[in-house]
């Protein structure tokens, strides 16, 4: 009984209010680790500064693609069932934890277990935003008589990179242990990747 | 004169967007008190790390699920009386003190004083929230000519269910001096019961 | 020529959204400086808690009674103009100052000078309220024909409460010089005067 | 395919609502830099307080600025591409990183190096908003069969501006290894400018 059902749920909009609140809260506290040099001047300043400023570029295009991939998929709902909602909450629940894994790797100076800990909070998100996406299908096809097919298929294509994305990540985790600065550079592409796709891909019809 | 009074008070609405910016950032802030560990490597880093993501992710799920209830209650009502303002401006205190008791709990290694005050933290959110619940009740029963009888069912199932949990976080005070991971246990038993039947329960007709 | 100009201010919804997150961060953001106490137990946790727990909650009330006058007073309005938007913005300022205010009491234990300039900072955001209030209403009288004179007859006793709450807290200044208690008794005197109309004043027509 | 393409694209009032939510913290959280004197009474009070306070001012004064232009911008467009949606994370990106500047050019006391960096994270933040402007110009020229040329008139005059400002920022940068004080003094009046036109120009008709 959809209607009811819906008025019991969050609807979509709130939904995405709610994460953007979240989001928005995380992509801006990350900066709040940012350590003071503890000698005046450029050099000390130059040498905290630009690594931590890197590692947190990567954690903040991080976030803001999960942004812009998470409106894609809500936007379609026409209401929120439990899963996607609990599923929803569990992606912000990882996302959470991303400024404090950018923290971390910075203080270890990127060592080979920190930048481990870091792929593997990148891949946990990702598994988490691919759940979502595959509760959001679940929830779509029950409930949708005839829906469009081309959105099942560029729900597909976003999944198609989510996984790739995700073996990315995955494959960080080892390659930090033989050489963390290249497990940071793997990582690093997989959000360039969806960044360049962004920018240059066609606008599906 | 409802509608009157409407106009001078904030609307449902807006309620609900500020109640969802307070638990926006209270959900969030809490990741800010993670502490890094002195030592690097993977040993330092779990012995830290694991305890304060459960003791975490269990504040994490609390304020979720106080989310999604606050939700089911607010969304009912036309307008807000006074009475619901600050009921709820008295929930959002209470929640807003969770990153504190969360961050004690995981200082104090969970011992059982630190335990205690965190039972006792859900303890008064929890009878907050009912607080809050009676205040929307009595507003509904006031302004409303007919409403749904199934309205006011639900809501007494919600009622319920807030006393059960409401129990097990007070019965969780006393416990941590017993043992403390008991009552840990048990306030995670509250949590997990919410979470258990928003996943599994039959949506209401 | 009141539609053009609408479209190149932020309107009131967007003025009332901004607001709102400003003041859900700086409501939730006070619990930050919360001190962990050095040794544990019951003792040393509730002789850092309360006096903390007691300034906390009084800036809490403030800042909520502020967030609902403020919304009083926006949504009166069709469209904003500079100087609403300005001292708007000025009021965000003072108030985004009271969780370091809020702080340093605490911090200083509440001894004359930093009870005077808590008595200061909410006597500075009083200040800010009021002007932004007048600013409203000279944008009301400019832009409307033929406004409801209730509605100036309701803002002129809110701004009467304001005034009164402004002397309070003047007084609380160099009463904190003479017994620093006596004055936080004064300026939570001002607060609780706002809780108790809110709650028991009967709805105006 | 525009409407399409839109429906792929978060919508202008779903950029503003996260814009707000990133500024709103930003904006709040600078406070919680703010030192606490380590010695109690005025004295030790205002040293610390009075130069972080103006410092404080201008950061917030910038931000707030930034907010209302930034909505100036989006509110144009009914739709949004990639390239403003990416041009418009950059510029909350840099934004983002006032709030350590800020912290950073207080703790080291205004000395040279750190107004220059000052002086630098403006320029920037003006930059990313220059690159939001004229996206979004590129756009509207797209997008849009016969705009109404004041828009692009105005929008122009926009970008004048934000030019001048840009260059009072860069001068800032070498003046500040000349004179520190001169160079945040030139810093605050490209924002003083901004709020002076802000009050004091008619409305654009």
């Amino acid at each position: 009984m959809p209607p009811d059902h819906n008025s019991e749920q969050p609807t979509p909009a709130r939904l995405e209010a709610f994460s953007d609140g979240v989001i928005a809260v995380i992509i801006t506290i990350m900066v709040l680790d940012f350590k003071l040099p503890s000698r005046p001047g450029a050099g000390p300043f130059l040498d905290i500064f630009l690594p931590t400023l890197m590692v947190y570029f990567l954690s903040f295009a991080f976030t803001g693609i999960y942004w812009i991939n998470h409106h894609h998929l809500i936007h379609r709902l026409k209401f929120v069932d439990s899963h996607v909602l609990y599923a929803n909450l569990f992606l912000l629940f990882c996302l959470s934890l991303l400024p404090f894994t950018t923290s971390y790797t910075v203080h270890e100076k990127l060592d080979s277990f920190s930048v481990a800990v870091y792929a593997c909070e990148l891949f946990t998100s990702g598994a988490a935003f691919l759940l979502l996406s595959s509760m959001v299908t679940r929830h779509l096809r029950r409930t949708t008589a005839n829906v469009d097919p081309t959105v099942f298929a560029m729900q597909r294509t976003v999944q198609y990179k989510s996984i790739f994305s995700l073996l990315l990540y995955a494959v960080g985790i080892p390659l930090a242990y033989w050489h963390p600065y290249v497990a940071a550079g793997d990582v690093a592409l997989a959000t360039l990747l969806w960044i360049m796709q962004g920018l240059f891909a066609k606008p599906e019809k």
